[in-house]
């Protein structure tokens, strides 16, 4: 398939249809808003289809339609279907919120939510092409045809005939060409074809497709454009299929991030989010998680284990093994976070360290500081969260709790072991310890009498 | 082959071969008590058998059998095959165990664990048909036959004659029919049958297997069925094969999980024990492992990289990344564990909340509490293990030290970074900490000083 | 291919090409300095070559050449090709740094960095063989031949034509065999021959394989050895090609363990350092990394999610889930570490645990110790490393801060909560805590104002 124009002049709707029970996800979250690279398969069908810039979009719901209102909010009118008498009835639905609209109508399915743009593009073009046809289809060819509707056309790609698989002739079944159930119609014809599908079939329902037999009959040419991708057009109805399309996705953004000059030790242990962006001779090593919202720095090296959401990380940076980073972390260039490592809503300054098992939630970090192992920043009372400001190359001594909101000045030094409540200034030592209480040979005892105790204890 | 008739008449007896060195192993652990899915393969393959309800069980133990009688205990009879002188002898060594017993005797092996309890009933019910075998053989038809002993049998599964592969003609060998091994034969018949098996081949052994030209010889039927799953009657025989057989009891579980209503966004990240259970619109991110006894319900969301075992999650509740929950570990509903979290032995109430760098062992924690990040349950002395009660709606303050046995009222406080000996009443606040000391300029002062040395110190 | 005799006589020198810029890499890294498996791919070539001991090692650089400098230091000459005229001009760089050397000279390529000793010892014997070839190139015979160059060669293995892709007819492209590009040739012969080659071709380049043709026309015989490894002679040229190159490794290096005796629950999930040493019976679960410099001993059991890097083992230690450690962790006999704990330049004795959360940094624990649940060690003040010492069967109460340096006598005992400065004498108790003030209904009341003031702030 070529790259089709990057305009389009002819005002475009999008019917999605996204009705169905989804039984087979057994599921009370409607299927079509089940996450895919943490987004919901809906919203990835919608941004491919916002590149055509949309008049109208139409969602055509059943079940669970408050979820669906829910989730899209003002962004796409929602019609209801109900009862649910087939997919031309489904597409019917949408009359109302059509009216007045002239232009492209292009049908689309919440659970088929990997149709490229491009593929999109291709089948609007299809439909000003000269020949003028009345409805244009998506076909593939699937490796397995299955049991698919079968498309029989001609070279040109004009159909002849759409034919269901329990209907066709075993020459029929032989020809490997599909019907994805995508189609593209002008709103001119839309409604008044679908007017006239009957349902006289074993189920009693209306098929969409059988608008492409009525037109042909009614000598107005359909045609049919082939995707030379077999995913594109792969629909989700299980949970098992939806990991899969998952790991569809995954490997094609791996695959992207190595060419684009990432090294990823093991490929299939890194999982990306939809917006995760990479820069260049960054290393992730293996297991790897990223969730949405994290942009990631040339040479950046993410240690194994590691879980990064909503966090930007500068040129430089190291994170690692067993990071945490969640939303509103920064870490500016060559900051360094290690292991059994939280932050949250915290920026770390340039070539700031916090290696090992610390907890960092509202806080600004100076550049340079160091931050002792096992630091925790008490950040929430109960009732509000409070910040946290640490001076550029302050040192803060392992063990320590920083009780915000606090202020702790440049240079300053907190010693290891200590609750901070009060601000520190610059330059200042801050000392927060009990006394050493030492009692010579107290534990030689202890450890008499518990060995006896321990003894006479019955197991 | 179809589901068998779930009551059984005739009495039964097993008889498990496990004498083997299971050399390729390398291993000091017997072969039959190498673990899958968190469980001893011969547990596996017992606890299909009991199904069925055997009267007797007998394991033919040769080396190692020390480490079978403990794993065992009450439950099976051990008979000891020493010397070892093949799969025949081996099935002797039973007769002892088995005088006074007149039933049904299944011949199955420690190291084919997985075959399935429908197919011992089929093989059951196939000795008891009309034509009355005298022995019925477990024949399967794998994908690659390579050297198996092929089983050349009449449609109806009558045997024709049972031919090892080295001595088979090409036309005997292009028959795919393979044997598996497994037998079922009436304890009648068993003995006499196996008291004709001769030595005479080149190992000097006794094979089983000969039982069956000896009883057709004989004018006895025998008869073979056949299983159309290759992996139940896969042997193990090296820990390559162990990794296997792991990964294709994983492969099944994971299917078996999504089918039931749990997203796995990565399947092939999540290892599952014998004995998980999991509700429905349950969330397993990547990398997540379960250890044996872990119940999950409804609605429950595992973050990536968390290790449960033990423990129990209600509804709601929500764990890791990173959560380690281990024996004993209870979290009422929507009670929610953290990063970096360890809890054993300890329930969590209702809402609790436990989010980072957190240990809770031998503790009860209430409904609504809120645990701050870096706190410890000082659960042990160096000889005994105390329990920490703590009261609804608690908050504990970050970086604390809980010093068992210690009770914390409800709606306590305990301010950050105290270590708390005494027990605290309801409502009242524990602060433990030291006075702030304060040396302003001491920092400016040492960063001198340092900075000297540092430069002064050879490297 | 039969393994070679162990033992070489005549001089050897390698000329390994270094010189290409790697673009599709997209990194500021030399192409052959990044890691498979921990190593740099260099790396790995040179110390698979170095098992046959040779003379003179040249690399060929061009861009990034001061990259190659620095690691290489002064194992191997480097000499500069710039520009950059092909293959065979490439070669010819190495004319100097061979200058009085006479003997038999091995071309590698950085980038196809796992041919195998045994591999390089045929080639060189092949070109000693009574037919005496002047060029021996190392042939293989790819699943799918691509574009590679053909060598149609005799029965023998004498050579009769190579021929590129492009040029070859398709008769001369069915055959299977293909040019690795690796060559053995006599010092005395490459020169001469290399100084025959011309570059009249589309791009103008001198290419290295020419030389077998010219010696042909000179009736001077060459032979191919055939790999039967196809993977050994894979180039790597981009960073998808480094993954399938690590994963090609590191399944090779899975199944290896496993037949020696190691058990791997999920195999696909653990990554192996070049040089990691496993002992017998070790059990290593899910989602385990090692990196560089690791030795495990018998009968250890490395739980999930668990990082080693320079850390050495003893027998029946066990580690993790979660265990982090770092170079110069030295496990003792049946020591413990447990969950989110690290452990660096540390050695804990026989017996001792470290269970959870805790960092052990410079420091020596002695056999039999207790280290408590969040325990530091504040091993650095911003300047200086300082160690931490802790006797036999001391007990480290939770959450304490050990300040290094610092001497923990024999059956000592710090109390939890402690930061301890100074040192604790054999026996001792050591208690560091401030006073328990306690503030009856304090929190009460704090609960009603904060809900008071939360009900009024604006969200």
């Amino acid at each position: 398939m070529t790259s089709a124009s990057p305009t389009q002049t002819t005002p475009l709707a999008i019917v999605v249809l996204a009705a169905g029970k989804g039984t087979r996800m057994k599921s009370d979250l409607h299927k079509v808003l089940h996450p895919i690279a943490g987004r919901p398969m809906l919203e990835h069908l919608l941004a491919s289809a916002a590149e055509l810039a949309p008049e109208r979009q139409v969602v055509i719901a059943g079940h669970g339609r408050e979820q669906l209102a829910t989730a899209l909010g003002t962004r796409a009118t929602i019609a209801v279907q109900d009862p649910q008498l087939g997919t031309g009835h489904a597409v019917q639905q949408a009359e109302e919120a059509l009216s007045g609209f002239d232009g492209d109508v292009l049908i689309l399915y919440g659970d088929v939510p990997f149709v490229r743009p491009q593929t999109m593009r291709a089948m609007i073009e299809r439909l000003h092409a000269p020949d003028g046809p009345a409805v244009v289809v998506l076909g593939f060819e699937p490796q397995d045809p299955l049991q698919y509707g079968r498309i029989l056309a001609h070279d040109d790609g004009r159909i002849a005939m759409m034919v269901e698989y329990k209907d066709a002739t075993d020459e029929q079944r032989a020809c490997r060409l599909c019907n994805s159930g995508l189609m593209a119609v002008k709103s001119a014809d839309l409604f008044g074809l679908l007017a006239k599908v009957g349902n006289e079939n074993t189920q009693g329902e209306y098929y969409l497709v059988d608008i492409v037999n009525i037109a042909t009959l009614e000598d107005r040419a359909c045609a049919v454009i082939v995707t030379d991708d077999e995913d594109e057009v792969a629909g989700i109805n299980s949970r098992g299929e939806l990991a899969e399309a998952e790991g569809r996705w995954q490997h094609k953004r791996r695959a992207q991030a190595m060419a684009d000059g990432v090294t990823l030790v093991a490929p299939e242990t890194v999982f990306f989010a939809w917006d995760t962006r990479l820069g260049r001779d960054v290393t992730v090593e293996p297991n790897v998680v990223f969730g949405p919202g994290v942009t990631v720095a040339d040479k950046v090296v993410i240690h194994a284990f590691s879980h990064l959401e909503g966090a930007t990380l500068e040129s430089g940076v190291e994170v690692g093994p067993y990071a945490r980073l969640r939303p509103g972390a920064v870490l500016k260039a060559n900051a360094k976070v290690g292991n059994f490592v939280e932050v949250k809503k915290a920026v770390l300054g340039e070539g700031a360290k916090a290696n090992h098992l610390t907890y960092l939630g509202d806080a600004v970090i100076g550049a340079g500081a160091n931050i002792g192992a096992g630091t925790i920043t008490c950040n929430y009372d109960g009732y509000f969260k409070h910040q946290t400001v640490i001076g550029d190359r302050a040192f803060i001594g392992s063990n320590s709790a920083l009780v915000a909101p606090l202020r702790i000045g440049a240079d300053a030094i907190v010693a290891a072991g200590s609750a901070v409540t009060r601000d520190v200034a610059d330059g200042e030592l801050r000392l927060v310890r009990g006394e050493q209480l030492v009692k010579p040979g107290w534990a030689d005892r202890f450890h008499d009498a518990m060995k006896k105790k321990k003894a006479e204890k019955p197991r």
